[in-house]
């Protein structure tokens, strides 16, 4: 048995405003979201002995330290592969503090991603030495062929996804439709007040086909910290403790940066599979027990892959689970109330956490009833992780 | 009490030969080091779940997993700031398999560092854009003096050490000795059979002063991997099993990159001091339980600083210390039998690490008699980590 489910618990939540141009640096942007997570967890900065971030993180953990004034640090961590840390973020301080080895830790994600270096610009890779990388290597085989953005490689997956099982461009803009109608009623997303019928959706202009401009999430500027402790300091705050009932990381069989060329199945994702049976054996929840879902939404078909990988229903049967509703607001498995990563901001998924940590506390803008159970996940097609998050 | 302690072991230690030119790509160079780690912990590749390695390594655990057929892997995890981490990855790995996330982790670290990209070539930082990241704002204070390569920024402590203790050239020349004197005797070694006097080391070029050519650690082209799992299925190996009775990570106030500018002391290291006193509250022993000292040596100043933070002498008295002749191979603390990253190799730390678990088993090419507990250091100046080994 894994011995930080259910003794461990993110204590405080913190962020910036979410924004396209936030005209400070990046720094001053992680600061201010572990100085609001550290005060919402009612705990002191000197209390803080760990600090765990994204490899693409630029804040060092000596920057941030620096800023914060810590002075005895025992845990420092970087899970990789971008976006597909977000959970495994929180499951390594998890460790850290049901280990011992750290009591307070910090964990953070902040970026000019939209005013500052843009992750949706193509691979900008120098040419390989006479030694490639093998980080070289890997790209080496989609590059010649065009494939330098993360919408070109998750666009040749969705096109062979509506292949294989008959769907069309519109069940993926139901992701998008309900990801906005919750972003509309949240003050803090950028798309507040702003949602968007189906046919917004087609309107919009091709990215990559069979990929729309609205079924890529946002390019955004701001910040996120969580406080990750022990469930018995995490209730010092009072009211609902969001508690770690299970985290996982998954690197699947001839795994791939985005896609793998090299599976049976382009249209499969074995890691998610990975995480979700360790997720499911952690906690002893099952689907039945989960009240809403924090998908990992940076391209709309990847979050029908997830659907069906996580098991909330089979191979090719996420468009119609996408249709009968149930993933709506008021439906049986509310997905992304906060508006997700389409309509809320784009903090590589740790905006995503932070609202399953909202819904536990029952503290959301758009909260969704007596949720007891919330399922969130990372970055897509890349190596990834998963968490239930759940009161005591 | 940290949950990791004498329960975990490095069940298999690998390396491929030690050279200037390996010819071979830095990919081929991990994988024969993680095949030999494996096969030397008696176990099967595909029992292999975890993969943990240092921020700097250029192969991914995608294309590790990829390369060795892995299909399952539930642990991947990054440790920052480069040697300073060589220790952490193997606290990681103890941390995820103690608490049941995986099994069989493996720690590595592969790289052409001499006829590929060199550490000793001047930082080549790109100018800043209109954000600059923290990581560009901590190189900005040094870099306008000169302060361009670690020997640079290592002189001016090591300067700074002269001035306040006392002492000259010739003791940091000690430490070279030292290496190279127990490299000269093991075959692996770079300089097997070409021991120095401190005449020799006195006469080398400066690189920066006080910093002799013989004061700073090689560049080397290399591979080096370990197996942490359980003590129990450590034991399937036979003969003595390298137990880790303490592992800890330290990040210490206003920490710096190589060197702080902003503390009382140039000359101190606080961080491994944080380092040092978690290794002496998870073993419960002391300085004189320990038979040998496997301390990281990129640079001789930064010994005699280690041996003072460690509590191994006072401050300013780890010259006197060398003087004694206590740290050679028939000294009361062996220093680096294996001839260190001065006279073995520079695998940045790890290959320390490897003779850490070869001199508790008993095997060592210069092997320390009746050696029980071994503890061994990580890259200094930076944040850094620590580790006892030990027999069971």
């Amino acid at each position: 048995m894994t011995n930080f489910v259910g003794r461990t618990a993110i204590a405080g939540v913190g962020a910036t405003a979410f924004s396209k141009n936030s005209g400070v640096s990046e720094l001053q942007l992680v600061i201010e979201a572990i100085m609001a997570a550290v005060a919402d967890a009612g705990l002191e900065l000197d209390e803080v002995d760990g600090l765990v971030t994204f490899d693409l993180e630029t804040n060092t953990q000596i920057e941030v330290a620096h800023a914060l004034g810590l002075k005895d640090v025992r845990f420092f961590s970087v899970t990789p592969f971008g976006g597909g840390g977000a959970c495994a973020v929180v499951m390594h301080a998890a460790l850290a503090v049901a280990s011992g080895v750290a009591e307070t830790v910090v964990c953070y994600r902040a970026f000019n991603e939209r005013s500052g270096q843009r992750f949706g610009t193509g691979q900008t890779l120098p040419p390989p030495g006479p030694h490639p990388s093998s980080k070289e290597v890997s790209w080496s085989w989609g590059a010649p062929h065009g494939l330098l953005t993360p919408a070109a490689l998750v666009a040749m997956v969705a096109q062979r996804y509506c292949y294989e099982h008959g769907v069309t461009s519109e069940d993926f803009g139901r992701v998008s439709v309900i990801d906005r109608a919750n972003a509309a009623t949240n003050p803090k997303a950028w798309f507040h007040d702003r949602p968007i019928t189906l046919a917004d959706h087609q309107a919009s202009p091709w990215i990559v086909e069979p990929l729309h401009l609205l079924d890529c999430c946002q390019e955004s500027d701001g910040g996120v910290a969580l406080v990750v402790t022990s469930v018995e300091r995490a209730r010092k705050r009072g009211g609902r403790t969001a508690v770690i009932k299970a985290a996982a990381q998954g690197l699947g069989p001839q795994q791939g940066l985005m896609v793998s060329y090299s599976r049976e199945y382009l249209t499969r994702m074995p890691e998610i599979g990975i995480v979700a049976r360790q997720l499911w054996a952690q906690s002893g929840l099952t689907h039945d027990d989960i009240d809403v879902l924090m998908l990992y939404d940076h391209f709309t078909p990847y979050v029908l892959i997830q659907l069906e990988e996580l098991g909330f229903c089979g191979y090719g049967e996420a468009a119609m689970l996408l249709a009968s509703g149930a993933l709506n607001l008021d439906g049986r498995w509310p997905l992304n109330p906060n508006g997700g990563l389409l309509g809320e901001a784009y903090i590589h998924g740790f905006n995503t956490v932070a609202e399953g940590v909202r819904q536990v506390r029952g503290e959301a803008v758009n909260q969704v009833k007596d949720a007891a159970n919330v399922i969130v996940t990372a970055g897509t097609g890349i190596p990834t992780s998963g968490m239930i998050l759940g009161v005591e």
